[in-house]
């Protein structure tokens, strides 16, 4: 499997791979443009090539820039473990663990930490070109890209490295391009797992993005791209998805779970599609849909917020009260169908105190339709999670167990603000679980007992 | 990697790769079979083998014919760039471009065009094998197969290269076969990407097959298989999706973007399930179902019927009327639940003019449910989409910005013909948008202010 | 791709990977060990490794143990073939058959059998690590896992190759894990395919899982994984799905065939997701939710309970009556909304005889909501499926060419059992079809003409 265009990074010529990956791999493209330059060679002449990571760790301590088609950068170990559970574990327990880092075909982010304006200097992988045609058909493929660290920010909320903050991008693709794929990857310890700007046609499927700030960040514009089956879990500072001015997008199949500021934030967005997701948070707001979203399917998506049950995270939140939603939506002619959405809080932490807290939030718009939705509120009113500060991989099946303790929680069910007209709510609540304008808004009540 | 099952096509001792890709495949084939013999040596004989293509361009001037089960052909690349930009683009100005063609692992396919009689000659690989048991897990796996040109129809409604003909297909299976995969893969340029007769247990997974005539034909009869997870888009002539006398086919989390006469077309086809998907189109008869189409499920899906942006393909369309249905429907005990379905058109090119567009549209057939669906429907009234012209890929953004000149457009959400009877219809229009006997088929309007 | 964490096991200096791939694999694993000390050699040190089987058969006659993370395990094909068709073939026919056996990189399992106290014995690959942290981010991939026969039960209900019993397990994982991938595999003629206790970001994708006494089975507890995008298929006597304690499960996008005990069973499941489905089954019990389920969506799925067509197994099934449901669910706050729900059976064959076969059975539980189901049932009256002894592989489409022969069968599309009370059925069957306490159970018939 060593063709002409097939690079393994420890057998090249120039550099050390595990002490800067990011040298071998400009140096292997600044050779591939030197060997492809007819861009009509019997039809052909640019095909690209393989680079190779075989299992192993290295450091990159240069900026990879790609610039040309084509290009497959691939390993064989996506290699994520939870970084979290091991610095929020002691020092001297440490000394007992089989390993303690990331594995895989693994990439060393050793970047200096951008600032939020020069964020893309943080990026291990950086995708630029000018003119035409837009790049097209890069991959990336079962390899990790680990942060290694995140650092202080100054909030004294908690410790250094759970702040999700650290400058540090895995891929940042800033031109405008075509039929990219990202599958099966690991991303972990980043402040961005993924900065894609102007995409069309791009896959980002099967990988595990997690432990990172925000996990996918689909900026500029795009249309017709696929962010499906993946599992993610951003930062309570971040988005696990978020797009802006994109038309066409499919968020499928995919198991997101906390924290995240948001797991799903579109802004400006329309045409797309959020469905056969189950998604899973701790804080109020965990779709949002502001500026003018319209026109996007919401349908047969499972989400549980849940309340925060690890110690080290207690103080950390996205800030949003209660009266938020579950779901905040603005926009038009959006469509919120056949969703399960279930909400398990400690009385006590509801904030405001004495909030009803609201699951689906409609704060502007019209002609959205929101239909057949079942909503499940639920107050645990004594028994604390058994080691729940254990970490969050116990907390489910604690849950499970505990759930004697749980008692119905009073929610309204759907909130439609005044600003809001023309809406239609179906099957979503009972006539006092819904609040809205009745004169403005349609409703039918989901039949009671 | 070179076990002795392996082999790169650039290393085999017969012929030359990149002038006849398929002599040296055929070759390595003869080889497989006069190497593994025995049926049942020591309960195993006949593993197949792996034909790998590293990234590169190769010509195909001889079918490759695939006669043995467990066989693997796989690259390392997709390969896709359009070309209907690149053919549409002034000769003097693809002098600056970095490329102009496909890459990735790459076959030009450079056979004589077929007929439609005999389609199978034109294309690259063909599977055919008599006698038992069916030919199994063949797998295609992260390759480019190019058809390189269309050529002129003799319609003039385009240039040659915008036809969607050429006689050509990328992969045709004759014969009954069973747990076939085709994953990772990019075709384009092709009238045919893929037609498979007598699929059991197939996988089309996490492909890219684009600007093809049609893109996925499944012939003959078949059954438990699935279309998951690509990106396609077919031409104004043929189908992105077309499957016959079909059970249990599963078409989910598709991206399908234009053109395609239809997204979907399904002829006899039953128990089969259509969810998930994000539906883009330019013409009426997105999903159709004809002849004896019955217990199938549409659930959740994102239909939106734009109207064509693209300057070289104005004169095309798929010759169906507004009044045709976005969805077109013959058949039994149907399902259509939970979708948003979109339609925004310039109200000057609604044929014939005066029409009230139809968006569900069943023709004939007994027991349909045809429930809690969310119809979208806007003329563009005034200001066009800048710089429509210049291919779609920036079209959903220009409309986006460009949507404050929406209006709502008044349209028959459920339409049910008079050879139609007892269907039932929830929640999907209002007492004045769906039009069908209501002592003849249920009906409960969709509430209104 | 040979880099130093990369083994080709025929290429292994201990061994011979052909007569026990087994001993080969441990050997080296062993030597990883020995490579890889240090867990934070550099901010590294324990990358994992590949380890690759080329195409061919390899015998395993010693258990593979893994207790290392970031270990790959991959081949070149996942060789599929259905045994169970050769198995039911006279001898002499099989003289002519072009192949016998499955193929691709294939792991013949050649334990002993293992008794149901001592499955773990039975399995190729076991993963067991004591200690920090949980093991992770081990991936299998591509390759084959045969169990080669199936041994008398003494039952005498079928044959000795039809009673999926034979002690042997493909992959079992003792220990809690992290963040493990199987993708791309085949699993034929094992008892159990995938045995995995504790599991948490599990990824189990785009497998081909047949002829498996059970295919998937998710034990103990675990969260926040998923299961999609995968062909199954069960023996009469196991699950296709079975998952105990878990919170957080995506199972989505599959295609389930027959034949399958049930195709999902859930013990204690909480907060899981079932989307996108489409199930085949020859009997009652196709979802069976047990003990305390709680919070789950089961939503845009699409079941189809048939009847068995096939002489070899025309005498097995799992034992359940007409009135047990197609779904049989107990638990809390769960859904079940926009599914297509269809039952086609041979009047006769309604046990025990004048039973109204039974849709979606609440056998106990609160809160439950039922919402938009399609529910179609017919009877076959007269005509038999012909070649219905001839493997079900075209019993789909001779249903199809006989569907003349079905009538409308009379079914309850709900059943509530008097133990549960405050669920909500909608729009899930007329007033006729219903049967619950509408008193303690709120309720509202789906229109009819």
């Amino acid at each position: 499997m060593d063709g002409r265009n097939f690079y393994d990074v420890t057998k090249w010529k120039t550099g050390d791979p595990y002490q800067d990956i990011g040298a071998v791999m400009n140096s292997i493209i600044a050779d591939i443009k030197i060997r492809q330059t007819d861009s009509d060679e019997n039809e052909g002449g640019k095909p690209g090539a393989v680079i190779y990571l075989p299992v192993g760790d290295y450091r990159l301590a240069t900026q990879v820039v790609i610039d040309i088609s084509y290009l497959k950068i691939m390993g064989s170990g996506h290699g994520f473990t939870s970084s979290s559970i091991r610095f929020n574990t002691p020092e001297d327990e440490l000394e007992n663990w089989h390993e303690i880092w990331p594995g895989g075909s693994r990439i060393l982010v050793d970047l200096p930490a951008a600032s939020d304006e020069e964020e893309r200097s943080g990026a291990a992988f950086y995708v630029k070109r000018d003119g035409e045609p837009r790049i097209s058909s890069v991959e990336f493929e079962n390899f990790c890209i680990d942060g290694l660290h995140f650092v202080d920010d100054g909030t004294k909320k908690t410790s250094g490295e759970n702040t999700y903050k650290n400058g540090k991008t895995g891929i940042y693709v800033e031109s405008a391009q075509d039929s990219f794929r990202i599958t099966g990857m690991g991303f972990v310890y980043l402040e961005h797992g993924i900065v894609i700007y102007h995409a069309d046609a791009l896959a980002i499927h099967d990988n595990f993005i997690a432990e990172c700030g925000s996990c996918i960040e689909l900026r500029g514009w795009g249309q017709a791209s696929k962010i499906t089956d993946n599992l993610m879990g951003a930062g309570y500072k971040g988005y696990s998805i978020y797009a802006q001015n994109f038309g066409g997008l499919l968020i499928a199949t995919n198991n997101i779970f906390p924290r995240g500021m948001s797991s799903v934030h579109f802004e400006n967005v329309m045409r797309s599609t959020i469905t056969g997701n189950r998604f899973h948070s701790f804080y109020p707001g965990m779709l949002v849909f502001c500026g003018k979203c319209s026109d996007n399917m919401i349908a047969s998506n499972h989400f549980f917020r849940d309340y925060e049950p690890w110690k080290p995270m207690l103080a950390c939140d996205n800030g949003q009260d209660d009266g938020y939603g579950i779901l905040n939506v603005s926009g038009n002619y959006n469509s919120i169908m056949a969703n399960h959405i279930s909400e398990t809080v400690k009385k006590d932490d509801i904030k405001p105190k004495g909030t009803v807290p609201v699951i689906i939030h409609v704060v502007s718009g019209v002609g959205n339709f929101i239909s057949s939705n079942h909503i499940v509120a639920m107050a645990e009113t004594s028994v604390k999670r058994e080691k729940e500060d254990e970490g969050c991989y116990s907390a489910q099946v604690e849950a499970l167990l505990a759930s004697d303790s749980l008692a119905p929680l009073k929610v309204t069910t759907v909130l439609i603000e005044k600003e809001a007209r023309q809406n239609t709510v179906l099957d979503s609540g009972s006539e006092a679980e819904v609040v809205m304008d009745r004169t403005e808004n349609a409703f039918r009540a989901t039949p009671t007992v």
